[in-house]
Parts: C-alpha cells; sequence; structure tokens
C-alpha cells in the first residue's frame, strides 16, 4: 500500500502508480496521483542534485531539453516515492486546479493521419471525387499550426470571427460553424536533432496530451486553398494539463494499418497506440474514437517532419490529426458527426449540429498498462464563449 | 560630420544615420553604421537605466516586448549618439561578421500577398484555370511556417531530401528543384494583443527585415494539397541579421493597388512600402522586384492573423511572400523566372533553372528616406550545401 490516500490512486484507474503524468500547478511541477497532485520541488532532495534542480523549475522545459536517459531515471524516481509505504519527507498532496501551460510550445504541426476522418472529410467537401488523395497513403499529411494561441485545458475558448464566403460574397463575422477535433498529442524534448529514423524520434518523445483543435469550418473552407487552414485553427488550440510519459504506453502499442511505405518511414517495431479515447458534449457522450486505427504512428510523422533536415527542438507539439474510427460513433469532429451540418446529433433531447455559447466539450482517453492496469491520459476541456463585440 | 569614420555611413548611401538598423553580434547588441558595427553594450550608461538595460541584454528579445514608445524613444537616441561630432565615450566600432539571429522567431507566418507572384504560380501549376483563385482577392492568403529553422542570413542552406512524385510512384531522395523565394519580413512586438486594426497593427511591428524563404518546388507540389506547404519549406527560412526600425520608413509608404476590402482591412493611412529588391545568383543580379506592388500591406496582414482572436508576440516573424513585379525581370523566385524549369536563365553564360549545390543567393533591398536620402535592408545570403550522406 502507498502512502498516497486517494481512492483513485490504483492500478484500474486512469492516474494510478502506472502513469504519473507530470503537470505545472501553481506550486510547481509535480504529477498526478489519482485525482489530486503531488509537487515536487518540496521533494528535490530526494532526487540528487541534478533531477532535483529539473523538478523544482518552474516549467517542464529544462526537463524536456534533459532527454530520454534523464526522463527515465527521474520516472524510476517518482514511482519509487509515489509507491513507497510511508510518505518522504516533504510529500503532501494538493488539488488538480489552477493547472497551468506545462511548457513553451516551440513549433506546433499538426497532423492527419486517420484514414477515416481523411476519408469521411473527403466525401463530405468533395463529393464526386476520390475520397483519399493521391498522397495521403504515402506521406504522413500535416501542417504548421499557431504555437502561440496553444492553451492549457480548462481555458475558454472564444468564438472566432473570420471571413466566410457567402451567395452575396465574403462577410466577416463570427464563425457559425465552430467544431472540434478529438487529437493526440506528442511533446518532444531532448537534443535538437534532423533526419531522424522512427526509432530515434520515439527516443525524442517526452510524453502525451490530449489536444482539442477547435475549427472554425467556415472560415477554414473560404480561406484553405492553396495553403492550408490558418485562422480557422489558429485562434486557439487546447491541450491537457498532465503530460502522460511515453515509457506509461509500453504495453498499448500496435501496428499501424498502413501497407508499404517508403524505407525512411518503416518503423522497427511499431508505434501505433492503442488509446481509447472519448468526447463528451455539454456532458452527454458522443463519440470513441479509436486511435489505434491511426495510419502512420507519431514516430513515424517525427521521422517524415525531419526528412527533410528539419530540425526536433524541445518544446515541440505534434498533434495526430483528428481521431476517427469506422462507425458514425467513433467521429473525432462534429463536422463528421453531422456530416457536414446535415445529420443532426441528438443531445440531451435537443438536435445540434455545431457548438452553441456556453457549450462544453472534455475529451478523454485510457489506454492499456502493465499487468492489466489501465493508463490514463487527462482531460482536455473547453467551453465556448461569445466573441466580444469590439 | 559623425565621429564615426565609414564611409559608408551617409545619407545616400543605404545604411547612413537614417537606417540605423539592429542586430546582435558576440559583443552584444550593435547598430549597423556603414559597412561597421556600434555596439550598445559599452555605452548603456548613455541610455539611462531602463534603455540602458535594454541594450545590454543578449538578444533583441526584451526590447521587441517593450513596444513603440520604448522603442521610438531608444531610436532617437542612438540617432543622438551615432551622429555626435565626437566619439560618445566608451564607443567603438567592430566588423559585421559573425551576427546571430537577434531575436527567438514566436511564431513564423508567411503570407502570399504578390498578385504578379500569385497569378504567374497559378499559370505555372494550373495553365487551364484561372490564375488566381477566388479568395485571393478578399484575404492576405497565408500559413504558418516553422520558427525552428528560421536561421540567420549567411548560414549554409542543406539541400533538402523528401518525397517527390515521379511516374512510377513516389521516390525519397535530395530535392532536384530547390528554389528562393525573396520576401520582406517584418518583426513583431509590444504587448501581446489580439483583434489589431491595421494602424495598431504597426504600432506591433518593431522592423523590417529581408526574407529568403528557400523552397523544395518537388516536395512541395507533391505534398501541399489538401493543408498546404510543409516540409518543402521548413528545411530553412533565411533572415537578414540586421532589422531596420520600421520609423525609418516614413516616407516610402504607398497605398496598396488593392480595391474595395471588408472593413476590418481597411487602413487609415496606407502601410503599402516602396522597396526595391535585388536578388543576385551567384554574383549576377538577376531580378529586381518592386515590393511596392504587394497587393495588402503587412498592416493588412497582421489585421488579419489577429482578427479571429489569435495572439501576436513579440517575436512573430511575419513574411510578405514572394515579391514579384509585373516583368520578367521583376520575379522573386526562380520557378517565376525559369517558368517553371521550362525556360532557363542564362547566368554567366550557363542556363540554369534551379539551385545547384555550391550556389549563393543574395538578396538586397533600398527605399526612399527622408530628405532623398537612402534606407537600407540588410543583405539576406546563403549558399546551397549537398545534403550530407546518413
Amino acid at each position: 500500500m502507498s502512502w498516497i490516500d486517494d481512492p483513485q490512486f490504483r492500478a484500474d484507474a486512469p492516474f494510478g502508480p502506472q502513469t504519473l503524468p507530470y503537470g505545472v500547478i501553481p506550486a510547481g511541477i509535480a504529477v498526478r496521483v489519482g485525482d489530486q497532485a503531488l509537487p515536487l520541488r518540496p521533494l528535490a532532495d530526494h532526487f540528487g542534485p541534478r533531477l532535483g534542480e529539473l523538478v523544482a523549475a518552474d516549467s517542464l522545459d529544462p526537463l524536456l531539453a534533459a532527454g530520454r536517459p534523464v526522463w527515465s531515471e527521474l520516472r524510476a524516481r517518482v514511482v519509487e516515492l509515489a509507491t513507497a509505504v510511508s510518505a518522504p519527507r516533504g510529500a503532501s498532496l494538493v488539488g488538480l486546479d489552477d493547472a497551468v501551460l506545462p511548457f513553451r510550445v516551440a513549433d506546433y504541426v499538426d497532423f492527419y493521419s486517420s484514414r477515416h476522418h481523411a476519408e469521411n472529410v473527403g466525401r463530405i467537401f468533395r463529393p464526386d471525387g476520390d475520397p483519399l488523395l493521391p498522397n495521403w497513403t504515402h506521406i504522413p499529411i500535416g501542417y504548421h499550426g499557431r504555437a502561440g494561441t496553444v492553451v492549457v485545458s480548462g481555458t475558454d475558448v472564444v468564438r472566432p470571427s473570420g471571413q466566410r464566403k457567402t451567395p452575396e460574397g465574403p462577410v466577416f463575422g463570427p464563425s457559425q460553424r465552430l467544431d472540434i477535433e478529438a487529437e493526440v498529442g506528442f511533446v518532444c524534448g531532448g537534443p535538437v536533432r534532423s533526419r531522424l529514423t522512427p526509432s530515434q524520434a520515439a527516443d525524442h518523445v517526452f510524453g502525451v496530451a490530449l489536444v482539442n483543435d477547435w475549427s472554425a469550418r467556415d472560415i477554414q473552407a473560404w480561406e484553405y486553398v492553396p495553403l492550408g487552414p490558418f485562422l480557422g485553427k489558429s485562434f486557439a488550440t487546447s491541450v491537457a494539463a498532465w503530460i502522460t510519459p511515453l515509457e506509461a504506453f509500453a504495453v498499448a502499442r500496435v501496428a499501424p494499418p498502413h501497407g508499404d511505405v517508403l524505407p525512411y518511414l518503416v518503423e522497427e517495431k511499431p508505434w501505433g497506440l492503442d488509446l481509447a479515447l472519448e468526447v463528451e458534449w455539454n456532458g452527454v457522450r458522443v463519440s470513441r474514437p479509436p486511435f489505434r486505427e491511426m495510419f502512420f504512428s507519431f514516430a513515424q510523422q517525427l521521422a517524415h517532419l525531419s526528412s527533410n533536415g528539419a530540425t526536433v527542438r524541445p518544446g515541440d507539439l505534434i498533434a495526430s490529426g483528428t481521431v476517427s474510427g469506422p462507425s458514425r460513433d467513433e467521429r473525432g469532429s462534429f463536422l463528421e458527426l453531422s456530416w457536414g451540418g446535415t445529420e443532426p446529433i441528438a443531445l440531451d433531447g435537443v438536435e445540434r449540429t455545431f457548438l452553441e455559447d456556453g457549450d462544453t466539450v472534455r475529451i478523454t482517453a485510457t489506454a492499456p498498462g502493465e499487468d492489466g492496469s489501465l493508463v490514463g491520459l487527462a482531460e482536455v476541456v473547453g467551453t465556448v464563449r461569445p466573441v466580444d463585440e469590439r
């Protein structure tokens, strides 16, 4: 029995000793234990000088820069301290509230690696064409998003304004088709490197955090040709406050469903992950997107991203792309769930398509852990606020 | 007569007292005076405590955060010191070499606001369609680029590898169509804000620096649908080492040639700029792109970028898009100059289309200054190196 007195700190709950995600609260860096947080700064002496300095920092940035061997050493020590029979000197538990964005986002890249999502979008927007474009099965398609507007879970999302097309010409105003994208994010660290193999790429991933890539479909539809999404996405991207270390997913690995790929994308041991996502809209579960269906793994995405010589830096955040499965109740966006707004979703008896002001969306996920345990990804949640009048 | 003994420090040369761009050299922050640099750290006492701290910093980051009133105060004092009859105590001149990237790039956004460029690209890639897409005259089209691979002028550019399409299917290897894009960059600062009017946006621009947005056309052509350019651009973007303050361009302002725009893009006083660019390929001038032809100004670009609620942060770098004029010898990319590789350019008697290893490209620009003076933008230069074998 651990000294930690929290009913959710157990192997069959998402945030037991098998998970131990990192975050930053007003008390500094902490690990989540059940529904509480264990601040690490008061425990710095238990980690020795090098690790102690990293856990006493104000953000995860120095830890992200430290790289895989340090991450492994730290995790082993954290597990020891969290599972000790008696409380380590200085240890105390605090609430999970007021967590902040735990690292400075360097570059943010959003991929598009769910075949079901890409095909659904293709069918909705190009009903007469091939749902999948010719490059899609060869390339982990992606684009750069706005790092400066990545916000921590719990931050309200103000409805974006923008240009949208109408029969009378373009108009400017609040988006009328505000949507979500349920995604899985990967937080990078270690030495600055380029041209990574998939195996090397995985060693540059510190941990995993859920992402909601809020999307204004009307703005996006008018702006995105030929240079891709811009203001339809850049107003806000929410990321979970707690980052689950990649090491927690050792038994969740699965093979992505792609066929032959070019040699630079071949994985020695595949890095698909068996994560089960859930999307709640105003408290009603509307979707269960299966991450194991993703066509390319995050390791392949990072290998691709760095294949041209581009460097991967600590703080780079890559998101998987919207996670959608083959069934209707596995789709990771309201665009797909409502089939472009033509098939409303029943939400507590009311028919809905896109987001209204006041709506709250919450995404969670779990994965299989060692010895039948459950590994959790912390929620990413946000509420839509009306745009302020200027 | 100023105390500065440099034959190029004069009103009819690009880097006289009317220009005074900022950069960072091993001695710290400096201003360029003719073909030399004046380090400011040894002069910190002349600036008073607040400005003194800013000029003694290791980078321009604190200065960028300080905002317009501080920038104006600092510039006035720098002009005084640089034009004094006798040398201020502590002043000495050093070489321009070894300048580093003077600020941390927050988000990098690349626009596409030259109508001639967009039409040329449209004619080359979609010869049977309308050269301009329907959204282009309404929206300053742009996309996010990779901030982590913005490099300072003088940095070698390693030829990127990537996927390109062949009749036998996609292959991976070094780009065979490596190109330049001659652009003008705007470095942002001041308080973090969103929903800026064009006038407010201009107050968030610290200064102007030339940009070469190196582009691998074969990688770009295969990857860019539907999410825009990614690895075709992300390997390197070069920016000049010296940033000319926006205030130096007061008399270079012109009206952009667009017609009606939506109200959020209307400028009180237009921020088009009469910059004359020059592109040299291995020492041969191949183009003179006219920036005054740009359809949207940087102020409109920033107003658009922030119109959805996205914030503008200190260190944000926005690039204008390739600058091309109506004439063949005014095109800002080799894609256009060689018309997609079909009309080779004579370069010292040899016919050339795209970049070969060892090639050097240098871009410079000047603008009209006060009282008939000449305001310069420092060169952005880079040499192509072969890709290293793994």
